[in-house]
């Protein structure tokens, strides 16, 4: 390898890409990993598993880049023709691999399962590269050299792949020279929308240094405003990067919710933990959505002690205690029966701050004075009870998962509002 | 346009996709709704928001597809550059476009905020496109022609996209000679693993004829198998493949939960309706995934009453029902206590089915004896209650995601049991 920054593309391989079946997560990964690891990613290419497709994209990408990476097509079943491709690229061919073979008899012995012939044939690797090991599954890596370029070929299950990339390849691959330094800051903003937004910031933005750049990421109930600087020394970059993020802070202090891989749930739980206080919610229209999010928090349950994901008015009378007069009075979707549920959860699970939902999510159960998107959330503090009514839309899934981002990020000001540590 | 069928290349623009800060949704979407119509995607490119990138990359896609989509760089903020970049490779210029002015004018009065200078300069367009309408959004979509080519620029906000796409831009392209046709036929199987799976269809694939490419798409606890024909004769095909499902239905039959985009949770709601019969779930380690799911699926309040999400104890006291001496005796993550809340949830949301899960996420609260992804599912039907316990591996996210499709499977099978209709 020439002493030349790696500059890297991403290849990934198969037809289920091609046809729309799969969304490729595994680039985003990977684009991730050498992102943080200071090694540029100029294209990610997503092609056919067909033999003369891969090797011609090859061809392509080594006139783009000098660090190729690829995945997929080197499952044990019949549709894999990745290795006979890069047999053909490389000019050599397939020979059994000791290593990868005994590999593969350790993942059956452990699992209690009886390998098959597939499986074997899997040890097979093309004859100069160096095989990189799978500890989670039965297709190895493999490592080329050539023409002072890398190419690297992983399996395509994402769990694997991950394994393999943080294990195996970005401890070789930091080995390699790099270019200066990327820093990214991202800021993350809810409550306003992007032209608003662009409003409060255009005067700030311009007097951005050219290497410092804004972008604009939305997403349904927040957008995310990633900074990017470039240059050779990591630490001035860090240092002028907080000195635009603390301006940028000033501006819109009210609309922040974190920043970088923050996540309303975490941030949420975070401000609970600090407090030592709980939470627990009432959801209908969100249907466990905000519990799944809460949820997926590891350590979550220090400070969650559950939902009631209540569908039906049964539900809502008898385990909630919300009034039959406020249902038929005002219906499911009411300021009075999401105010109730809010207080019923709070007094059946007795926590600290609770948050009720109850919407029509679509796409039936809108009437013309509900329509479709009408959606009522209320917060419990151990201070007092608030509750806001929304319109939104007309799409299910957006409709829950805005419901369930507007109710997250109402629950954080309350919190904030209540107490501050 | 030449009497030449359409080649498909699909260009997603934005630097969040190559520091893999996005999942580039919009290129699966786009595939699908083009295959669907018969047109082939032959790549999925995705680079930098830089002006002579997207010119370079057109120039490539140009010699690999006779059709090109791109999205992105087309917001209201000023990281947006696509359209210059689209005006010196098409050799024209920016000129304001009034029915795109008078949509962005209507969409701002509609909503009831003020416009800003932005969103007028979105009114600005290349001379030579054809503007596609944005319903939803202020950025309008470009349709280009050039030496018997098309080009198509749409806004990366995922749902504008799709509005336009299925509105405006596929009713176009069917006009077009396409392809004879493709076929695609999904089927979706669960409880086998990939290489048990492919010694049990191994023989039969052997006989699969040339044109139909069999495909394993493994997912966590699913794998669907797709099987693809081409040909001239839409019949010919649909009855082809039809005959190889049927063939691959008998060798499998306990192992098939559904077909094409079907999903475990919309088989067990079509079986619940067609029953006329109920749900709810207590779900402790899933955490409200499975409600989350279930409640995905449109009318789902036809057969599911709620979940509780019981993760402290107290709630499993309180409202499941389980007794404190279970809870001590064997730990909330046992077969007892599983059983108890299937049953407790039962008699309080009084259904005819449930489904509880307690099980060790992770990654802490493993004990030697009770490693983290220790799982105990449970099933209650009219006639009787099942529990199981399975041993899934150290991550959280794949754990919740296993367990909820596992429980999914299992209650799939419990009510084909109950009753056949």
């Amino acid at each position: 390898m020439e002493e030349e920054n790696l500059r890297s593309e991403i290849i990934t391989i198969g037809d289920e890409l091609l046809i729309g079946q799969v969304v490729d997560t595994n680039a985003a990964f990977i684009a991730s990993e050498l992102n943080n690891a200071g090694i540029d990613v100029v294209q990610i290419t997503s092609i056919a598993d067909r033999h003369e497709v891969i090797v011609k994209t090859l061809r392509e990408a080594e006139k783009r880049a000098n660090l190729i990476l690829m995945t997929g097509g080197l499952g044990p079943t019949t549709d894999d023709i990745t290795k006979v491709a890069l047999c053909q690229f490389f000019k050599t061919s397939l020979v059994v691999n000791n290593d990868t073979l005994e590999n593969i008899i350790r993942l059956f012995r452990s699992r209690g399962i009886a390998m098959t012939e597939r499986n074997v044939k899997q040890a097979e690797i093309p004859a100069s590269c160096i095989p990189m090991k799978n500890e989670l599954g039965t297709a190895p890596g493999m490592w080329f050299e050539k023409n002072g370029k890398i190419f690297i070929s992983m399996p395509g299950v994402p769990h694997e792949m991950r394994h393999m990339m943080k294990h195996y390849i970005l401890p070789r691959l930091l080995e390699y020279p790099r270019q200066g330094a990327i820093l990214h800051k991202t800021v993350i903003t809810g409550g306003l929308g992007e032209s608003s937004l662009n409003d409060h910031l255009r005067v700030w933005e311009e007097t951005l240094p050219p290497h410092i750049k804004l972008a604009y990421l939305p997403q349904p109930g927040v957008i995310r405003l990633r900074l990017t600087a470039r240059g050779s020394s990591r630490e001035l970059l860090a240092k002028e990067i907080g000195e635009q993020v603390a301006t940028l802070v000033t501006l819109i202090p009210e609309y922040i919710i974190g920043y970088d891989e923050d996540t309303l749930e975490g941030v949420v739980g975070r401000l609970l933990i600090e407090r030592k206080m709980t939470l627990a919610t009432a959801e209908s229209c969100t249907g466990g959505t905000i519990a799944h999010l809460i949820t997926s928090v590891p350590g979550s349950s220090a400070y969650y002690t559950g939902t009631v994901v209540a569908y039906s008015n049964e539900i809502k009378e008898n385990i909630l205690a919300v009034s039959r007069q406020s249902l038929v009075t005002y219906g499911a979707v009411s300021e009075a029966v999401v105010r109730e549920m809010a207080q019923g959860i709070r007094e059946r699970f007795n926590v600290d701050f609770t948050v009720a939902t109850s919407g029509i999510a679509g796409p039936d159960g809108g009437t013309p004075e509900k329509p479709v998107g009408t959606t009522w959330i209320a917060i419990t503090t151990p201070g007092h009870i608030v509750a806001r009514k929304f319109q939104f839309g007309d799409n299910r899934e957006d409709n829950i998962m805005r419901t369930t981002v507007t109710a997250l990020n109402m629950l954080r000001l309350e919190i904030l509002n209540y107490s501050t540590v």
